[in-house]
């Protein structure tokens, strides 16, 4: 398998969680977002989306990190990253989903982007940006999985799973831009019990080949 | 079944179309968004995340609208809104997260307020925003479904199914905010394909109880 991603695009992150979750080897493709190598002829005749990350599986090319996922968890079973109830695989994907679709997608490097060049946003308001919606889509997680006895070590029960695969680059990301999680206790264990295994330190962006200091 | 929704919340309307699909009965409970009835304190003792559409079945509460589909499939298997196998599943994952992570979170209702109350943004700018995602993000969804012979008169194959629950509402977003979609002829024919069906006409917002004229 090869994988097209960026050490610090936090969806490649996830990708490369679950591959080392389930102990799967692949070839790293670094493709380099701020440089637009997404945008390169040869990468758009691979991804019609021109976005990282990207599975190459054989004849299958796969894309949305949250769809590889879930195909790596059917191709490759175990350890399972799902439930087996669906209640529990909707709880799981749900969680996933509430930082792939309310958090993440405002906080892309493209996004940013547009909100410097076209619409003259500054620094500071850029960054406010960024917080409030890191802030409060993970204060919304933190009250889902507080509240919840489905939590356990990690989001779901005692074993890592998809919505620790996506919750964990969304805390880097945080850290990153000086968010402030001290308010978020059940994430912050979560996280540290993540970050103990090394599946998850093996996946980190500086442990990346393409890292930059 | 309950589900909480608002008639114009586009994830809302994709599960009203999976819903119609399968042809399940539920009580349609209405949480206005405008007035921000998501944010009281009875919504929000069921709803963490404050958020629509969210599905009560029995004991079972399941959010966001792409993992209530998956659960509705699961429990409810037939029709199936996905394919039999993981490599179909992927590409229809996929594409609906296309949607449902590119674009969709950049257009939602809270955040064009933030534009216009947080960042000063114009109506002019604002609209230009909108239309910057909408189109982008379906021009590469374009790209992938003209070059991919999985796609028939759906996005995959020739029944109904998961992406073209999320593409439909992502048209009705387009149309309303006047996007330009002629350059889209695959996604065309297929929103009409969906639309000459009674069940996405009877998920539709004109046809929802709490639609406003």
């Amino acid at each position: 398998m090869q994988l097209y991603n960026y050490y610090r695009s936090s969806a490649s992150f996830r990708v490369r969680i679950a591959l080392a979750l389930k102990g799967l080897g692949y070839d790293y493709q670094p493709v380099h977002l701020v440089r637009n190598e997404q945008l390169s002829a040869d990468y758009s005749a691979l991804s019609a989306q021109r976005l990282v990350p990207l599975l190459v599986d054989g004849d299958a090319t796969v894309s949305q990190s949250l769809a590889i996922i879930e195909y790596l968890d059917e191709t490759h079973p175990q350890p399972p990253l799902l439930p087996a109830d669906a209640l529990g695989r909707a709880r799981v994907r749900s969680l996933a989903l509430d930082i792939a679709c309310e958090i993440h997608p405002l906080n892309n490097l493209r996004v940013l982007r547009y909100l410097v060049k076209d619409l003259g946003v500054n620094e500071d308001a850029k960054n406010g940006w960024y917080r409030h919606w890191v802030e409060g889509g993970l204060e919304a997680v933190e009250r889902r999985l507080a509240a919840d006895a489905a939590t356990g070590t990690f989001c779901h029960g005692d074993q890592p799973g998809l919505a620790d695969c996506v919750l964990v680059p969304q805390i880097f990301n945080a850290q990153r831009f000086d968010c402030q999680i001290d308010q978020l206790p059940t994430i912050t264990r979560i996280f540290q019990a993540c970050m103990a295994l090394p599946a998850f330190q093996a996946a980190e962006p500086s442990a990346c080949p393409d890292a930059e200091t």
